[in-house]
């Protein structure tokens, strides 16, 4: 079997808590085939994971699939064997997602956090690729950042860099009802924002994206509430500026990649004093976890360290 | 000239806005020899760093000097020939500090800014020797950070990395009043944390020194005072902690290094939900920007990128 008849691709996953998108690509990161479907959590993930990388191998029949990366919605355990703190995708109970599915698929398989990956993914394909250095800011359910100094993710020594819900500002970080998803994510969630819209009786409450709707057709509250929005964004990019001086913000995620929001953005920052912050939207929206996991697949196919598996075979 | 017989020293200068302190000190980092005298700013300053290498270089008649590294209150230029926003060092006008120094002294010179030289300094002799990545949070004068990541100084992308003076809460980061030197600078500097007992009439303004002396005595204005710098230094902490989680604090500088803080920041870390923030007091105390100043002199003469000088040749 010679690499000339068997060209090598990958595939990237962004699993997430509702919908699992996957992509297989090839060894410059273009991606080939796509598909989505919705998560199944818990222990079902493991099956479904192994059939969506076969499936997607089946539509490059000539190809060898040599590696596979998933950017999940949780922190990366420091043996790299899983998620914490995901509780989106189920309990997997003693299993390890990342051993049983290297010993099923039979090729590397590394995940990473989903901010984090779609960060990667802007550096290698999107918003990023001019810059060694940036902050993808990340708002949508939550708020989070991926860090990307001189070129690689900096993690955090236990994985928790860029959780910026917990800045002490927005909210009152004293305030114990504040402090289990953030003082700042208190006041920039998706369902915050939603929730600045009047509730309508007897049915389903609003969305963030209809909050966009109602701003765009001239409703005085949504447009209030997607400046407040912006005036907390521009305060967390003044915190992450004052801390770390990353250079670049790229905005993502639902809410954070909207244009809209840059305009007000622009404002509170001239009014908080720094009115030359760099800040572009992201380039690749929904596919910059993608992009981000192939890069990470490829990276781990070629590492020699993730290629001998030594434990599995005793 | 073998060197045997001529072993290498390296001198490191801790050049403040009203002192500097300088140690010559062997390979090893160990400081042998030490001056401090008053700050000539302004043109006078190459005068002085070149006799205060000169007069500790004849303390050891044997050795040769092959580098000298200067920590400073300021940023360095991109090029790193000398320092930019630094009020305190006076005006060099056309004359590149790095390079003359070289000239006259025929050997490395490189800067950094202080407190990176003094998080330095703990990461290779104080109480970072035992992490590859912390924060050093330096409170005294104003505040600063120098971050440590996985072993290396991350400077910022302009240099601006640690100015977390400017961190958006503790006065109103809206106020153009408290965006000179920054809306959390404004309440943990010396000057503030002086301010805070009523000033004696017809005297000199306390200083934060007699602010502890005060505390210790049982003053309860002086204890308060010393909470409220305790309760700006735990958000702080949550700040840098949300955006790099950096695993590990060390406290240093005038104010910071004090003892004292260390229980009501405990406090105030427990009240904002993060009690387990690792947290200790410098090590190295007025040493630490020394020692890393050391460090970087024996980087900087054992870089090969360092020794050839063929911009001075031409």
């Amino acid at each position: 079997m010679s690499a000339a008849t068997h060209p090598a691709v990958v595939v990237g996953i962004d699993l997430g808590g509702t919908k699992v998108r996957a992509a297989l690509a090839d060894t410059r990161g273009r991606l080939l085939h796509r598909l989505t479907e919705p998560t199944r959590p818990g222990i079902a993930l493991i099956a479904q994971l192994t059939d969506i990388v076969t499936r997607l191998s089946v539509l490059a029949p000539d190809a060898l699939v040599v590696g596979t990366a998933i950017g999940g919605a949780g922190v990366p355990l420091p043996d790299g064997s899983g998620f914490t703190q995901a509780p989106n995708l189920g309990e997997l109970g003693e299993v390890s997602l990342v051993a049983e599915l290297r010993r099923r698929l039979g090729h590397p398989v590394v995940i990473e956090n989903d901010v984090n990956i779609a960060a990667l993914g802007e550096l290698h394909a999107g918003a990023g690729r001019e810059s060694e250095s940036f902050a993808f800011v990340s708002v949508g359910t939550g708020i989070g950042v991926g860090l990307v100094l001189a070129g690689s993710v900096w993690p955090g020594v236990s994985g928790a860099a860029g959780e910026v819900g917990y800045l002490p500002f927005g909210s009152d970080p004293l305030d114990p009802r504040n402090q289990r998803r953030g003082a700042l994510e208190e006041v920039v969630a998706g369902n915050v924002l939603a929730q600045r819209l009047p509730q309508p009786a007897g049915e389903p409450p609003h969305t963030a994206r209809e909050v966009f709707a109602a701003a765009e057709a001239g409703d005085p509250l949504a447009i209030r509430a997607l400046d407040t929005q912006a005036r907390w964004l521009a305060h967390t990019l003044l915190a992450i500026d004052a801390v770390v001086d990353p250079g670049l913000y790229i905005l993502g995620g639902g809410i954070g990649s909207r244009p809209e929001l840059l305009a007000p953005l622009d404002h509170w920052l001239a009014r908080l004093g720094r009115p030359g912050l760099r800040v572009r939207s992201s380039e690749l929206g929904d596919d910059a976890p993608l992009h981000g996991a192939v890069h990470l697949a490829l990276a781990a196919a070629i590492t020699p360290s993730s290629l001998p598996r030594e434990s599995e075979a005793s």
